[in-house]
């Protein structure tokens, strides 16, 4: 595989991350120095893909704090404070982003007695969080590699790769050790409207990795998968109910519906981190609802008539009764999923 | 309702329709004068809709005649022979092309008795077979009015309305119906990748007769459907295979799949020409297969990463398990599909 810019990087006094908003036209830096920019980059998708939000959003933190050149331990709590909500909650559906910012904010602020040690303190926390990320990738990998063996041709929907995570990704995870390890496989990479992260993301980043991929409008993968071209789909998650239901990508549903009735596996790919334990159900979950104009328009250009009305929700829920199992850094979880999750994550939090 | 354009109309020596392809941006009419602008027309889908495609079909006999200037009735039986296959094969799928198109030829030259009669011939069973496309859209309207009484909010996908047809449409009768009677209506109209005739065709249409009509990406119908959020579907037919296999719009057997799950009815409604009893099932649809370029690009602005593949089928076919009735202008088709099918064709056919 070649070598490649990594989606997010952390650079002393800033965080460049790769604009995705123009992927797979331009491959362009952008530099993060202000709370302001980094929430713009979060609400305008130039960074997304839960995991890699979490990552992000710690170090956006350093910046705060950098930003707001504090006088006083107090003072720096205080910004950090207002950060929690500010930074966590710039998306409302991706669980791992609050998660990440609570989590820098109290082990900082717990241990650090000055202002230097507390910037040390976020920059060490969030350098753990991407470092614990690449290596949920990693053995995500590794167990999605055991369950698709005998899978070649893989369906998956949105971007659940390199570029939504500090590793090589969750849903796209098992396809890169599947490559690296020379066995057949081609990748249906759906498109993914309104963002087309499918059509531009997924296939830009096996493309770069030469894994072979197809892009297949939202549409088409239902007749795909029922007509018997398709061994397994595999797809990752933004947020996953103490029951086992998971919020992804708007379309994830439809895709689970489709994979039950051609009786192929569907499996969802995620770190611990996406697991929400305070939600019983998906109906508890907040569906985040993004600007009209996603739909109306592509790259500026107006596909609908002025004046009709478009509905946008940037995520749906798959009921637990649809999904094979959950793969994630802790274990292959299966149903009943309130018993494997509990299980899980007593094992990585010791709760 | 508005005064509008009609999609196709007959001008004596030649066929006029809106490049349905420029829609909504631009209401621009186009003039075919020969079979080469009728094929290219019907190919690159400036004029689209089974049903609209017979009555198109039909009309470009005329053209063709016309264009060929033949010197005896046996030249002109020649060229119409060729153009059984020329413009009644211009797209495999719909049925309705060809069969007006093979109608049509045979009637005409069983009948005439020099080439003025047969012009004459070809004009007047054009214009038998519009009228009776109009006709059945009526009855449609009316049939699938009384079913949809109590939705209020109604699904469709693509484009089965005043464009794809000679009348008030298919699918979309019942609307139009429903909007005349003053009863509550809200239409979700799925934008229909690659080519969003839902969102261009099915809003403006919808839009310009004064209904409530919203856009929904493909892969949100689903979880808008699940959610409770929508009373029926309705959506249009390219082919109906004997056993009542519904070839349609990629993306329908999605949508099917979406309203069983949610337990709402899923109509087809299609005027009896558009079933092929030689077909025994869906299987046996064959399924045009459009250029990758209709997925990597949208106005002429490269979405995917160069060199990346696509899957771009026309069609899809939805198994008749997942079909509520049928609704064509010989009434409510329901299952067994096949005696209902056959009952309704020997009422309309005689056979």
């Amino acid at each position: 595989m070649k070598a490649r810019t990594p989606p997010i990087r952390w650079a002393n006094d800033h965080i460049q991350i790769i604009d995705q908003t123009l992927l797979p036209t331009e491959i362009k830096i952008i530099e993060i120095r202000t709370v302001a920019q980094a929430v713009d980059a979060i609400q305008r998708l130039a960074i997304r893909g839960a995991p890699a939000l979490g990552a992000f959003g710690s170090f956006a933190l350093v910046v705060a704090l950098d930003e707001s050149q504090p006088n006083s331990l107090l003072e720096a709590a205080n910004r950090l404070e207002e950060c929690r909500t500010l930074i966590g909650d710039a998306r409302p559906t991706a669980v791992n982003l609050r998660w990440a910012v609570d989590r820098v904010i109290d082990e900082a602020t717990d241990s650090a007695k000055n202002l230097p040690a507390l910037r040390s303190a976020l920059i060490r926390e969030a350098q753990a969080i991407a470092a614990e990320d690449e290596a949920a990738c990693n053995e995500i990998g590794r167990l999605g590699h055991e369950l698709l063996r005998d899978a070649n041709v893989i369906g998956t929907h949105c971007n659940a790769g390199r570029l939504a995570t500090a590793g090589t990704g969750t849903a796209l995870a098992p396809m890169y050790a599947k490559a690296e390890a020379g066995e057949p496989l081609r990748v249906l990479a759906s498109e993914t409207r309104p963002l087309l992260q499918g059509a531009r993301l997924t296939a830009w980043e096996l493309d770069d990795a030469g894994i072979d991929v197809t892009v297949v409008p939202d549409g088409a993968m239902a007749s795909t998968v029922l007509s018997g071209q398709v061994d397994a789909y595999i797809v990752g998650a933004d947020r996953i109910a103490a029951n086992g239901d998971v919020a992804n990508k708007i379309g994830t549903v439809g895709h689970a519906l489709a994979a039950r009735e051609a009786e192929i596996p569907f499996y969802v790919a995620a770190p611990t981190s996406t697991i929400d334990i305070a939600l019983a159900s998906g109906k508890n979950i907040e569906i985040e609802q993004r600007d009209e104009i996603e739909v109306h328009e592509i790259r500026g250009s107006r596909l609908t008539p002025k004046g009709v009305a478009a509905f946008n929700p940037a995520f749906d829920v798959t009921p637990n009764h649809l999904i094979t199992a959950i793969i994630t850094e802790a274990g292959v979880l299966r149903a009943p999923f309130e018993d494997s999750i509990a299980d899980a994550l007593s094992r990585v939090r010791g709760s």
